[in-house]
């Protein structure tokens, strides 16, 4: 009904529509950030040949989400993510003040997504907090390059 | 041609034979324990539902070594245990001095194996060094459990 309404809002205009959609999403998101994400996935990603590994922790709210596609995809992604971009930190917060770092680069969450360079890693949690309806959170990361 | 002059030298007391030839394997596993391994594996373990999760890195001295089937395998078991039994340390030697733990637990290599307890992790390692020629280590492992 929300989204029907804010399609008549506008009277078809389509891609003022979906920016109206995409701002409630993602607003909606905000506004989920502080709640308590105990549940969740553990996933990894081996590359091709076993010379890089990588394994995120990716906590939501309840076991329900935690099993459904969409979160679990997202897992997926970002083990990826970790395995093709070495992150330092995940958040802009967690930087060591003075540190002398990039912190687009360095911070998991800053990274421009894979699979869609025009968003950040950031961008695509959102975009899934906003579909499941729950917060999400990366709570940490491990990686492993072969010998190194 | 060795494994006949082992079971030779018995006169056909297969026991006996078995046990020489084990012994030599061992033997062969300790003259490698000094070789340099660069080469290997990230294999990584998801406990089924995703709440526990492992990854290591095992290393041999080749890459030809690290594609075969007894490598992989003890890869992938070496992860499995991580995941099952959690270890602190990978060996007796990482242990700070003094640390109020019980090395065998909080060892990976002195853990018994999860599917033959009658062994140790390192046995399986001495094992397969056995069986394919190379030195073979541990070199790291992380393990995360859901919420913890």
């Amino acid at each position: 009904m929300e989204c029907r309404n804010a399609l008549l809002e506008v009277h078809g205009d389509m891609e003022k529509a979906l920016q109206i959609l995409k701002e409630r999403g993602l607003l909606k998101a905000e506004k989920k950030a502080h709640r308590t994400t105990t549940e969740g996935l553990i996933e990894a990603y081996i590359h091709t040949g076993g010379c890089i590994g990588a394994m995120v922790e990716v906590n939501c709210e309840t076991d329900f989400v935690a099993r459904t596609d969409e979160f679990r995809e997202l897992a997926h992604h970002l083990a990826m993510q970790v395995a093709a971009i070495p992150p330092k930190f995940i958040s802009k917060e967690e930087v060591p003040e003075g540190a002398d770092i990039e912190p687009q680069t360095a911070c998991l969450l800053l990274q421009p997504y894979i699979k869609d360079p025009d968003k950040t890693v950031q961008d695509i949690i959102t975009e899934t907090i906003a579909k499941v309806g729950e917060n999400i959170k990366v709570s940490r990361f491990a990686r492993f390059e072969l010998g190194r």
